[in-house]
């Protein structure tokens, strides 16, 4: 018996299985593009391919995320909110456990306070403005032309502090880095300024909701180090990273239709 | 005797002149580039021959805008706000008077509201977010594959009504651009849509002002009719456009400067 979850989002497709102790079997992850039904049941057949199982071994999937609503196979679907909750909670038990989560997806940001059981006790989210979110990475990538998975290692090589990047907005930011290219800094001391300006949004996001020990950080760009450090450093603590930080939410949802099947079959026994 | 007004923004530098009786001898607008100083000297210059004066003839000189403490030359320096004010007050005396300001620049859109003197009784201005800025045309008009200065003819050959931008930011409406191109929608139906998206949004930060007849419209974006059909329709009112919107600012600025002029000399005679 297997339990999967695939978290629909706008930028990638996420896809956790577990299994009937709930240990995760493998996660898949694969760009959205523009047919969302279609690549994310792909991306289901190909995780369930390399872990080898069968889609008739999957017992109950949720679906979860931006784009759930497409994806009809599922047996149910969940808001990312409580998905990503329950999968921090529960990756969070071997680091002691978490009660901050921060996530930062490819078009927006949340931060979620949870209680000692897991229960969202309060959370915040942007997804209106693409400053603070995957996007504006991806949009100083391209301006730097730097590879996204390059901005890490580059902030590290900055030989002075980090600039200031004036512009709140994702559009004027791009002028400015323009600028300061032109300007003649270096392109690792604009980086580190960005990931500064990102870390300067995202604690103030969390801070909306309040900051508990600890705090857990997920979504795609939890795997940038040079981000991870701005934000450890403006919140003036460590940061949780799990090992699959784009799959947490996934992984939420399918120990969610873990639960939920194994519920659902206990009540029919009764 | 000659006074001049040299609006140093963002995107473009703004000349104008006028003569002693405070009539309009003629204005330059050209793109403000990197070198804000040379170019602002440059367009200064090139009005002056373009009207046959000398500098000498320009008695006082007063700069405003986002650059004007870069131009080291004025005598005087004065926010666009004010500026702003006095040339659409000027201006709108030949319509009957104006009450309102509405003006969308290369980074930022502002309302002001004046009293029957002319005088700024309230503002709002945004200048941290590209959307409901002329930034957002730009971004538009790349996105389409069409000249800034087309956009607005091309609002008019829409054959269905407004598509609707769902993204208020204007990174995530690129997108939405781009999505509906490849499901086949057309520009002109585009474009009406993202007019009608500044339009509202331009009357949001004017009802923060309050809205009193009549309504002038200026900066560049007011050249794009498109865009004021958007934005009388959403206004449910007819809008003042000067002949030349792009120069109301500064041909306060020179206004401005006529009257300081005027005022030290006769004090001087005292
Ligand atoms: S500030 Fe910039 S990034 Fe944010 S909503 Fe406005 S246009 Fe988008």
């Amino acid at each position: 018996n297997y339990f999967a979850g695939i978290d629909v989002g706008s930028t990638a497709i996420k896809v956790a299985v577990v299994d009937a102790e709930g240990l995760l079997v493998g996660v898949h992850v694969t760009p959205s593009g523009s047919l969302f039904h279609k690549n994310s049941l792909e991306a289901l057949n190909t995780l369930l391919a390399k872990v080898g199982l069968q889609r008739e071994d999957v017992r109950y999937l949720i679906a979860t995320g931006y784009g759930r609503k497409l994806f009809k196979e599922a047996d149910d679907s969940i808001s990312e909110i409580t998905a990503n909750a329950i999968g921090a909670f529960e990756t969070g038990k071997a680091f002691g456990g978490v009660r901050t989560i921060i996530n930062i997806g490819g078009q927006d940001s949340k931060a979620i306070q949870i209680d000692n059981s897991g229960n969202v006790v309060n959370f915040a989210m942007n997804d209106k403005c693409a400053a603070g979110t995957g996007r504006f990475l991806d949009v100083a990538a391209r301006n730097l032309e730097l590879d996204l998975e390059d901005l890490g290692d580059c902030h590290f090589q900055a030989t002075t502090a980090p600039l200031t990047i004036n512009s709140t907005c994702t559009v004027f930011a791009e002028s400015e880095i323009i600028g300061l290219l032109a300007k003649g800094h270096g392109k690792a001391e604009i980086i580190a300024g960005i990931h500064y300006s990102i870390a300067q949004r995202t604690v103030r996001l969390a801070k909306r909701v309040g900051i508990e020990d600890r705090v857990y950080f997920d979504g795609g760009p939890a795997l940038n180090k040079g981000l991870v450090a701005a934000i450890q450093d403006e919140l003036g603590r460590e940061l949780v990273i799990p090992e699959h930080p784009q799959t947490t939410t996934a992984f939420g949802a399918a120990m969610l239709a873990r639960s939920e099947y194994l519920e659902e079959r206990s009540a029919g026994q009764d």
